[in-house]
């Protein structure tokens, strides 16, 4: 019994990565256009995340909540640009109880409207603000390309929706949680992703001002990866969502809301995979330690198996699996765990019986170098360390391979040859116009005005007029 | 400041229930016919309860999974007791990305048909199984009737769905499923329900045989609240799903489903609240200790609240909460806990600052019975088995209730009286006709076959004919 190879993630990315989505068993595709089936193992990965997200949400004072699938139609009409943005993506319900509905139902593609609304019920007074709330819940947007993780018709995420007495509050919210992201992303997912400002172009329909994080993958695409957006007045004042201020005078209340999703699985397979398949965070993976027993009869098993549950013991603070399966060889067991990114891998045989030993193989360092052969005495302390090493090396292995793959062009020309195979940072006028011919030059978007050495003075890249900001330039997913 | 009083639920049950729901901030009305919005406090019961039970599916080597939101319409059709019992009910998405869809996608009311679809392409062979997969998620019923949590439009749930090799495998897991509800409702919720089979008439649309655990309500109605379905071979012949045996041959699979609903939020609610509001149990309860300061002036207030503070560092393994609003006086703010039923409040005034000590008192009795005073050291202790008392006393209290308005008629007639204000165990002969009989004449249903003191001859206690099990008869929401 083998497995079959991944095709070469350099030879075709794309193809590499739906079939380790596939055989990993991480997602399937459903009977309807365009959805996913969410397998255990790629669900799992989706709960530790939930977990690490919404332990720093509670921190931050967010409560959660569940607000309603359907949504009137004509409360996405109230906020111009928002229906604009989202119409074309609506699935609509029209019967219901085997009757023609009087007014549609729109599954949410988002939930500002309905939110919006409940918003104007319950905030009568200073008092009742902030409103911190965030949903966990899936969302309908009727894409016509879709691709497991990245951009299904239904998906699920977070969506925080907040509503605050001023502007300065609204600000520093929308900009907390994306903090909150780029912490959760960089710290727990190893994604290093680069935090900024979207451009008026990109900005999510209906907000003031988005940001977001920006992740690069393994082919030096972009993806973005969570978004916060400050909504200004624009929907409390669709929603008529007012507060009696101090002087008893009548407000409209500042909002916002962010949301990472169910793409972002995309961003950990894309950022760290390899030939062999997934290659997951400690953190998040869920298995971190898979112990394989190696044996060549029913003797040697008999002697392995009891230290293996030994063993076995001594782990229990880790997310472990045992591979006690007899169909198949330690050979066949190493790749199948390789293709699932399980971080570290344990080998015990008959002379590990023997020394107190095991083997120990860490899956972000191929072949002999990544291999160690330790006491089986204090092996908690060593694999949690081995872990936090394997954590940290992932990250600072995307972050060289993103360093490594963004420029600074000396000009429009080698701007174009960047944005072909990698990210370029330049001074951007922010004129619409410029942006649009680099978008329609070379493909590439404006990523985002990042936070850090973002700023500046030089010559727009494109037109060659003053310029205080920069902005990277990039093809995305 | 005061709070209005809620209506007795004593003299309108219905209205007491809608009143505390919405008063107490758990729930309110979404701008969509039948629809809710689950708020903060009642969504924090909500995890509550998934973590429960959550926790439990793993420890029974389930894993969760998501599968979409919509079903093609022609996937209902397969199994055709399903589509019959819940064509009636459907929402139907006929409209994607501005256009008319080739085929309307239901909105999912329960997912055995997709899921079928799924394991049919998973499941190749008897190594395979069993598939063991829960998901969380939502569902759309068009109900006519609605009511917050007991019946919505929309609602959150969990189901279970898993695939076998054997009848008996299966029959076995829809029982353990069964005894995790049972053991859950009763063990965290303080919740003492029958468990019992259901009748073929009040049996799931598709299953061979449905399991129920059902509780009585305050007003002494019954409440089915989880449910466990052995399908046999129903939907796995309806969607194929087939493996191969250890001798090569093809066999269909046995299935099952099980869920529980945010519909057990409503049992929790009218199993144990009271004229005062909700009453919840504390290890459910998303507050299970609130402190409130008493002070008369500021410099009372800057004694009190340095020990108030020194007090919830003394407690933090517990769900607290610190009420120090100052627009609202003590008396105030107890009322307010007591109608949102958190367990315990603990009061900190000038005296208990200068004896060392605090006032607790008891949410589940009421008055000076429930109230006593002890010292701040080893007030952790103390409190923790409080708590541990409270969740003992309101199960005993609910199970007493319950106890005493079980009856077992004579005869028909006394049947009759009985159902007015109580269950009837009383022995049935299997007939439909009698069954029906009953309803008609009295508007109760049988409610569950009990697996418990079910068992023994006698005669029925409508035809008179020899029958070997008794039922449950009640009316119920």
């Amino acid at each position: 019994m083998t497995e079959e190879k991944l095709p070469l993630r350099s030879e075709n990315y794309s193809e590499w990565y739906n079939q380790v989505i596939q055989r990993t068993e991480m997602a399937d595709y459903a009977p309807v256009r365009g959805c996913m089936v969410v397998r255990p193992y790629g669900w799992a990965l989706w709960e530790n995340i939930q977990q690490a997200l919404d332990k720093r949400f509670k921190a931050t004072g967010h409560q959660n909540a569940a607000f309603p699938l359907f949504i009137p139609m004509s409360f996405l009409e109230k906020e111009k640009e928002h229906v604009e943005g989202f119409s074309p993506e609506l699935a609509v319900v029209t019967i219901g109880g085997g009757e023609k509905l009087e007014e549609p139902l729109v599954v949410r593609p988002t939930s500002e409207t309905v939110i919006g609304y409940m918003y104007s019920k319950w905030i009568k007074s200073y008092r009742d603000l902030p409103v911190l709330i965030n949903q966990w819940g899936n969302v309908v947007r009727w894409e016509l390309r879709t691709r497991l993780f990245l951009r299904t018709l239904e998906f699920y995420w977070q969506e925080g929706h907040t509503a605050h007495a001023t502007e300065q509050e609204a600000e520093e919210e929308t900009r907390r949680m994306l903090d909150v992201y780029t912490d959760f992303a960089v710290n727990e997912a190893a994604v290093p992703v680069i935090p900024g400002m979207k451009s008026a172009t990109e900005k999510f329909a209906g907000a003031a001002r988005s940001y977001t994080i920006e992740a690069m993958m393994g082919d030096t695409k972009a993806l973005q990866s969570g978004t916060s957006h400050n909504l200004g007045q624009n929907f409390a004042r669709a929603f008529d969502i007012q507060y009696l201020d101090q002087n008893n005078a009548l407000q409209y209340c500042w909002t916002t809301s962010w949301g990472l999703s169910t793409r972002f699985i995309g961003a950990i397979i894309m950022t760290h995979g390899d030939d062999q398949g997934l290659k997951l965070p400690p953190r998040l993976a869920p298995i971190q330690v898979v112990i394989v027993p190696i044996y060549k009869n029913d003797e040697e098993r008999g002697k392995v198996i009891p230290v293996v549950e030994k063993v076995q013991q001594m782990l229990t603070e880790f997310r472990l699996k045992v591979d006690d399966r007899t169909e198949v060889t330690p050979g066949f067991k190493f790749n199948h765990w390789e293709m699932r990114g399980v971080p570290l891998r344990i080998e015990i045989g008959p002379k590990d019986v023997e020394k107190g030993s095991v083997a120990l193989a860490r899956r972000d360092i191929p072949g002999r170098d990544g291999k160690q052969f330790v006491s089986q005495e204090g092996l908690a302390a060593v694999v949690s360390n081995l872990l936090k090493d394997i954590q940290a090396a992932m990250l600072e292995k995307a972050r060289a391979f993103r360093d490594a793959n963004i420029h600074e062009p000396k000009d429009y020309a080698e701007l174009n040859t960047i944005v072909q195979n990698g990210w370029a940072l330049a001074h951007w006028c922010g004129s619409v116009d410029c942006e649009a011919r680099v978008k329609e030059d070379t493909k590439a978007t404006i990523r985002c005005i990042p936070l850090e050495n973002g700023q500046g003075k030089g010559k727009c890249i494109v037109c060659g007029q003053p310029a205080e900001q920069k902005a990277y330039f990039a093809k995305s997913y």
